[in-house]
């Protein structure tokens, strides 16, 4: 940045983050053909540098539209079927409409439908935006973190960033379900923890360990949300622990992976091995047995998450700035 | 209307609706205390007299946003659960996006709410509007006719607008069930319309009588779509013909609430009586025995309604001003 009074320019964020001016133009224009990586540096050297654009655009941006967007960044289809993404935006828009706010939601689905959003929130199309479904990677974020929008995300706090968050509580969900497998006798466990970029992946670790204490005996990494990556990551649980006897999977679909393989290798569930997953994703309920796993109260986070954002809108403090909602153990037959 | 070559004024309206101008404002600005026979007759006065309001202001209004947004009147909870409402909303989405468009989804539940959206609409913020949920009655609806805002509306036709619009085929469904309970050996069919009011009840009736043919003894209308109704009409009903030995109900609802009379009457369903009802609704497989329907492909419905704002926002003629879309009967065992 340069000395004395002068503003921090692009040129300092560009410097900072170690890209071309040109990069730093593209994100804050909302271009999709941005690495991941590289939207996410330049984000973090806009924190960084203080650099705020379009001062004078932004000035002139003072009427409310008493609107506030949802945001989630999902193929449609999955929006309308999945179990917790439906109720949040239902909690979120009947809070809102409580506040005397118009909810819109808007389904972001591909780099153009990002790029048009992105647009209509960074021109004052309304007053605020909850984001649900976005990581920090996301490029969409970066551009709307050099807006004076208000915001609030779906999720754990996003590292460098200051925006308001509210999540199910990941900690404290998987201390639960995991000391529930330590009461019906289990003393040997391991954990299949999320993907090493999950913000969540180090949180139901630290709740799989705050809740097995001793009977703690490994766990691991996988490399993606999937049935296979499970598989995996339990085939190697198995060979550096053959005498484990319960599993705590960091999703349903990982624990789906890990049953099917503990399967194969002729351990029976649950009565050989307890098997437990997070999320009550659908197929949770379908397996075979029925998986025991971690409920979210999505319609609370929406509650949560309307709250928050009119706080914002309204200029008042936030008694908390991340939100931790509190969900439930739902015990099946897996276990 | 004035002599010449004068364009018709709010006056013109306010004399053909037979109201005053300033009820006329009022429907115009979108408030919402107007009773519905009068916004409609204001709407009704628009199209008589031909009535463009705000040239001026409509003229700027050039800049295209690539959004549409889909506005349906719904409490917020029953949307997201409601059985055709977010399959409608999905089918949507999807086409907008191929079509380069971007839906941004309003639930209007309150009449702030109507209000709200409605300045929105009529200001602009979105390139069209696909109407849900809603009647010819809706003070909303008679706010946007005056706009030159694209519309659809799922539904019938509105009476007296030229909307384009697109729903389920009540008269095709309604002959089709009806047609199978004929087969199953019913010979004195009875069918309870929906309300006078709704646009859907001369379908379904003319839907029965033409699958019922000499078979249908009688029918009788209901005051609203509850269950309540649904046991006076059969009440009626089997008072005026106790020989019957089928009801055709214009909803699923209507069909339960004449399944109760007809148990506490003695008649057992389906081995006395055979009942069908309309719509598929989640009361409709829970009832005991569980209820005979018609399935609306609600998702086909809402691509047809994208494909159909799409062609008039590019100015293109749409082959059909109405499309009615194709159901299925689901036989299940109260018949």
């Amino acid at each position: 940045m340069s000395e004395g009074t002068s503003r921090p320019t692009m040129h300092d964020v560009a410097r900072v983050a170690g890209v071309s001016h040109a990069t730093v133009s593209r994100v804050l224009n909302g271009h999709t053909n941005v690495a991941p990586a590289t939207a996410r540096a330049v984000a973090d050297a806009i924190v960084t540098t203080g650099y705020v654009p379009n001062r004078a655009a932004r000035s002139l941006r003072v009427q409310s539209t008493d609107t506030v967007v949802l945001v989630a960044r999902e193929n449609v289809n999955v929006f309308y079927t999945e179990p917790t993404l439906s109720p949040m935006a239902s909690g979120a828009n009947l809070r809102l409409s409580e506040h005397g706010y118009q909810m819109l939601l808007a389904l972001v689905d591909s780099p153009r439908s990002a790029e048009r959003v992105g647009s209509l929130i960074a021109g004052g199309s309304f007053d605020a935006a909850i984001l649900v479904a976005m990581t920090n990677e996301d490029p969409l974020v970066a551009r709307l973190m050099t807006t004076n929008i208000p915001l609030v995300t779906a999720s754990t706090p996003f590292p460098g960033s200051d925006i308001p968050s509210a999540d199910t509580d990941n900690v404290g969900g998987a201390r639960a379900i995991t000391e529930r497998l330590v009461a019906t006798g289990r003393s040997k466990l391991v954990a299949i923890g999320g993907p090493a970029w999950a913000p969540v992946t180090p949180m139901r670790l630290e709740g799989f360990h705050q809740g097995a204490k001793n009977a703690a005996i490994g766990h691991t990494a996988v490399d993606g949300w999937t049935m296979a990556a499970g598989q995996r990551a339990m085939s190697e649980l198995l060979e550096r622990h053959p005498d484990l006897d319960g599993v705590v999977a960091a999703s349903d679909l990982l624990a789906t992976g890990a049953m099917r393989v503990l399967n194969e290798a002729g351990r029976r569930t649950p009565q050989d091995v307890g098997v437990v997953g997070f999320d009550d994703a659908p197929v949770a309920a379908l397996n075979d047995p029925p998986l025991s796993t971690v409920r979210s109260d999505a319609r609370a986070t929406g509650i949560a998450l309307a709250d928050m954002v009119v706080a914002q809108i309204r200029g008042q403090e936030l008694p908390q700035r991340h939100v931790v909602i509190p969900n439930d153990v739902v015990w099946r037959e897996s276990a």
